[in-house]
This record gives C-alpha cells, sequence and structure tokens, in this order.
C-alpha cells in the first residue's frame, strides 16, 4: 500500500501496527477487519479518508478509498459505495470473511449495511481498539513530544489570571493560550455520551455539581451542556482545577494542575498533599504486569487512610477510575479502575488523576500522563505539582 | 413528568416535541421509542442526563436515569442499567414494546443491548430526528435569538485581521472573539465521519483541497485533521471565507462571509454576485411546499447558466448540495440536494451556502440561515452580504 509521502518513521511504525492487529486478529479467530472511523483510519494508514481500510488475518491490506479522488496508487481502490468492496474481492479471488471485524462504536446503521453487503458474515467487535492501547514507538516518539509542549503550555496559565474573572472566562483565555501555541481546538473522546471542546476549568462548589460524562470531574456547565465551567466567580479560598487537553499533532497527553485564589483551607491542601500520595506511589507500583485494578485499589487505599474517601474523585458522585488510557483518544484503554483487570505493559499510555473535591472551596489534585516502560513510569509531563497561587 | 425547574415555554414546547413525536411513531407503527443521544435526550427533556427517554406511541414518558443522581420527581425512574426498564415496565403490567424505535446513529454495541435487554424486538429507525427538522415555536425563538448574536458577532470579525496572519491565526482570533461574546467553543455534528471545532477559515488555494467530511468547503487542514485552515498565509489577492457556528443556546445559526486582501479578481466579484442571485432566488421560492431538490436544481441552474458549473461548491470535489437543515445539529433534516424530494414546512430552519472556488484566489459565497414561514423565508442572520475588504 502507498504510503502518501508520509514519513519514513511513520510509515515503519503504521507496519507494527498492522502486524499487532493482525496478530490479535488471528487470536480472535476473525478472517478479516474493516476501519471507517477517523480515529481507526488514522491509526492504520496516517491518513483520514472517507473511505474503508480492510485487512485479512494474514495481513493483507487494501483501502477502499471514497474522497479524496486525488489520492492514488498500490493497495488503493477507489469505490463509491462500500458494496464494490465484496466485489472486488471476488474478482480477484480472494475469500469474502465468514468471521469479520468491525467497530462497536460504528453508528447501527453503518455497522449493519456494512454486515449485510457482506452477506450477513459472524461480526466481532474490533481489536483495533486493544491494538492501540499499546503505543508504536513512533507514537511514543509523538506523545513524548506532546507532553513537553503540553507542560511548556501549562506554564502561561497562572499569567493569563485577571482578579474578579470568572471560570468562563479564565478557561477562553487559557484555551486561546494553549491554542496559539498549537493545539488545534478539540480533541477525540470516545463514547457517543462523551463531548468536551478543549478541556475544563473548574473553580469553587462547581467541581461538586455531578456531570452525566464520564469524565474524573462535573461542573454544571449549562442546559445544553452539561459539565464543566459554569459562570462561577473565581474569588478568595477557591480551588481552580484546569484540566486541559495537550494536542498538537492529534496524539493527546493530559494534565490538570490546581491553583488557589489566596489561601486554601488547610484541608485542600492536605488533600492535594494526598493525591501527591497517590501519584508517587503509582510512579513505584506502575511496573509491566501490576494490574490496573490493584494500582486503583492502592489509590483509593490512600485516600481512605488519609480519611478523605468521601471527596475522592468527587463529592456527590464519584468517578470510579483515577486513571486513563490515550492517546489518538483521550480515553483509551486501559482504565485504572477497580474492574480493570487488565496488567499494564510496555507501551501503555497513562493519565494519572487523583482529585478530591472539597466543599467551599473546590477540586484539588494533579494529573500526568506516563509512559509505562520496562523500568516503571516515564513522566510526559514535567513541571511542577505543587498548587500554585494565582494571586 | 416533572420539569426541574426550567422555563415555563420550554416546557410548552417539549410537550408540543412529544407529541409530534408520538405522531410520527404511530405513523411509522411504533410501540414505543427510546432516546439516549445528547442530542435527543436535550430535545425531549429540555437537558442532557445519563439515561434513557422512553415514550409509548400513545405519548407516556418516562426518563429512565442514571446520572446525576440528584434529579427526582414524577416521571423519573432511577436505574443503574437499562435491562431494569423492561422489568420496570412488568412491574407496572405496562405492554413489552414489540415494535421499537431506536436512535440509528447509536453505537452498534448500545443499539444491540438495548435491543436484546427488550427481548429482541422488531426495531425501526427512530423518528425524533424528522420531528426535529420543523422547529417548534419556542426553538424557532432561540434560533432567532441566535441569529442576531451570530450576526453581531461577524461584525468584529475584519477588525481582527492583521497584515501577515496566517488562516489558522485569523481563525484562532475569531473563533476566540466569537467565545468572548458567549460560544461555547464547540457545536453539535451529526455523522461518526463529521468532526469540527467552531467552523472553519478558509483562504486562497486552500479552498480548493478536497476534505473527507461532508462539509460544503474543503481544505487541506492537519494531517491528523484533514479539514479547514492549514497554515496559508492570507496574502494579496486572496479570498477569505469565514465559516462559523453560532452557539449560545445549543440552538445553531450558520453564516459565511467573505473577505479579501487587498483586490480579488473580477471573475471572483462576478462568482460572489451569482451566490448572491443564488440567494435571492431561494428567497424568492422557498415556500413551504417547495421541494429541497427543485430548489438545488434552480441553484444549479443558475450557477451553470453563469458559467460558473465548475466552480459550484468545490473545485476537484463538488459538495451536493447548496443547502442544509441546522438546530440542535449542524446538520439536520432537510438538505437542498438533488435527491432530496421534501417538501419545505414551515417551521424549518435552512442554511444555504452557495459558495464558488476559483484557483488562486479562493472560495467566494455567502450562508445565510432562513426560517421557513408560511410566507417563505425570514432570514436570521442579517447584515451585509458583500465582500468586504480586511485591508
Amino acid at each position: 500500500m502507498q504510503f502518501y509521502g508520509i514519513e519514513e518513521n511513520l510509515k515503519e511504525d503504521i507496519l507494527l501496527r498492522r502486524e499487532r492487529v493482525a496478530e490479535l486478529m488471528r487470536q480472535g479467530g476473525a478472517d478479516a477487519l474493516i476501519a471507517t472511523t477517523n480515529v481507526n483510519l488514522f491509526y492504520l494508514t496516517g491518513r483520514i479518508p472517507d473511505g474503508y481500510f480492510y485487512m485479512t488475518r494474514e495481513g493483507l491490506c487494501a483501502l477502499f478509498l471514497r474522497r479524496p479522488h486525488s489520492w492514488e496508487g498500490r493497495g488503493i481502490v477507489r469505490i463509491k459505495h462500500p458494496a464494490e468492496i465484496p466485489e472486488y474481492l471476488k474478482k480477484l479471488d480472494l475469500p469474502i470473511p465468514r468471521v469479520l471485524m468491525l467497530e462497536d462504536e460504528l453508528p447501527f446503521s453503518e455497522y449493519s449495511r456494512l454486515r449485510s453487503i457482506f452477506g450477513e458474515p459472524e461480526t466481532l467487535p474490533s481489536v483495533i481498539r486493544n491494538a492501540r492501547a499499546i503505543k508504536m514507538p513512533y507514537e511514543q516518539q509523538l506523545l513524548r513530544e506532546t507532553g513537553l509542549w503540553h507542560a511548556g503550555a501549562q506554564q502561561g496559565v497562572p499569567g493569563l489570571f485577571r482578579p474578579g474573572m470568572t471560570d468562563i472566562e479564565y478557561e477562553i483565555a487559557i484555551f486561546h493560550h494553549f491554542r496559539e501555541l498549537g493545539h488545534p481546538g478539540f480533541f477525540r473522546i470516545a463514547g457517543h455520551r462523551m463531548e468536551a471542546a478543549m478541556g475544563t476549568v473548574i473553580a469553587g462548589d462547581n467541581a461538586a455539581v455531578p456531570s452525566p460524562f464520564d469524565f474524573a470531574m462535573g461542573g454544571a456547565g449549562r442546559d445544553f451542556f452539561p459539565f464543566a465551567a459554569c459562570g462561577e466567580e473565581l474569588s478568595e479560598g477557591k480551588a481552580v482545577l484546569v484540566d486541559c487537553s495537550g494536542n498538537t499533532c492529534g496524539y493527546l497527553t493530559d494534565l490538570s494542575r490546581t491553583y488557589s485564589i489566596g489561601r486554601l483551607p488547610n484541608q485542600a491542601l492536605d488533600m492535594h498533599d494526598t493525591a501527591l500520595a497517590i501519584q508517587a506511589a503509582f510512579v513505584s507500583a506502575a511496573v509491566p504486569g501490576a494490574r490496573c485494578c490493584d494500582l486503583y485499589n492502592q489509590a483509593l487505599d490512600i485516600a481512605r487512610r488519609s480519611g478523605f474517601e468521601d471527596h475522592f474523585m468527587g463529592l456527590y458522585q464519584h468517578a470510579k477510575f483515577v486513571g486513563h488510557g490515550l492517546g489518538l483518544e483521550i480515553n483509551e484503554m486501559p482504565v485504572i479502575a477497580p474492574k480493570d483487570v487488565t496488567p499494564l505493559r510496555e507501551g501503555m499510555a497513562i493519565a494519572l488523576e487523583p482529585k478530591f473535591v472539597l466543599p467551599g472551596c473546590g477540586a484539588v489534585g494533579i494529573e500526568n500522563t506516563f509512559l509505562i516502560t520496562r523500568n516503571g513510569p516515564e513522566r510526559l509531563t514535567p513541571g511542577d505539582d505543587a498548587i500554585v497561587s494565582l494571586t
């Protein structure tokens, strides 16, 4: 398959990714796989066409391309309709898959159409998401670069604060700053219920307001978008948690820092120290083989022993995770959650975000992105984890 | 069902919306319907919970609510898992639907889970999208307000230009300006392939670069987001098309204006005049009963007679529509397209966007949002349609 002039190291990485997906397909008993979501097309071809990436268990690939019309090359088959895919296979005397992997997150109508086109084969959930959990060398390089960029961009956040600002005004200033430094203004999230622009700024009692979305923290937001900043004034004694995505190349890092308006109550400072203790314990324990559920329980234990369990990951509603995989989407596999028994593996990228909510003050805590290496987590988002005063 | 303290006029509107959906359900032969996408929950409840809105063909409603836990009231049933929905119906001796409408755009896994929970009933595509095409009185009021806001915000766009800017820099300045005036920084789009932040700024030959997304115009963008601005310098003789969503309350308007750096070629000015002629013809013809395909063909005819057919809605790839419904999503029904035989109806909201691409110059044209009334289109986005010079 031709590589439309993409760099050599991306090309090599893509071949490794396909190899890994093919291996998981064989383990799962699939004959072939189709990828057609933007994120998986980008993962497997390095670009985002309007089309269908087809791969057999032996690793044979073709891109059935609808648009753009300008792409040409070996392995690219121009089509108008996906029904032409099985026709093409028949014409070349290639087998029609009896077991086909399709992306579970596809809309029902699109999934059903593909299944029907292939004569209603047995379908299995796609393993691309599983493959993506372990970052290939070039992906790791991009994550490292994004992490550095992110940490640098975050340095400018305190200087954007002006007394009397609301959380929304501060959010606007921060996102604009991130955009000026190269953030494209959006990031990708898995899950049809999940919506967000670039990140969140939550302060004061808004931090305790539950959200219907599966993010770590809530916030009332607006009626048509019930999440994050809501117009809360950033006044004396409030904690301001800034949690923005790092994004310059499609690969995402996640980083949160706590800021204070004036002095925070001692309890908030203790909670922040507990978050740092949870992070330190994770850094010691998160070696390949460590199970996600055990890492979650270790975090919960520290919160419990500090007496802050009721404030951990929310106040009226508690997020049931303390960290998550990330890469092309902000929420990838695995999840540092009580039910995820996945053992960590080299090449996984994990954002750990122990946070606490204190009524009358706000959310405190930390988030950093780590790459799991043979020797444990490599931190991709450097910088000071302490609470920074904005006043 | 309780209305969590929402305004009286929204409450009345919601009852009308549900009545309309129930009518379409009866016409379609469904016993019941479930809505669980954010946009349809907002449409039918006025809020976005994590839950399932259930409605029978007779119009009986319940909200099966997972989160937030704080909501209570008549018609709200707290659940942890959707399997509790049929259990609840059985407990109340209510019938289990034999024909169930589900949202086609749900992920396959979620759709299949709901179908399985209800014992594999016959499922039909949801009619909520069809109902949403015709805006209810309160929705019309919100669209009018958004349109005025949008037109006002657009006034500030020329003043943000600085010589030597790239399209991305101008986009960042414009989006920041929109955000400062109340735009939440994102808008909703239907379709899993469709992604965008707040809108687009395209200039020069970037306007001719085809995109894999189904927007009216393209633009190279970046490899991980192949759409819109790409770093093109805004230099002498280039047209700059600014197409941003209007959004302050979840209801969207769409508006594009053409700007010029210095003087544009005469051909570009002629094309812009052709776009205005297409808009004028639409305004005359778009009365209730007029078919979308006929309105499209009328637009295409004008482009053809002006000799600009090859430049109409793209250069190397032509968008096969010249307008689209909009409301809670930027792309609703109907579409002003050759294949859409829908007759216009009172209460439809349509963004008409005749645009042309001239090599070496860029995209010119116009976009405004109209509400279809008994007497024809009411324009919601006032302002001057002429090309405005930025220098």
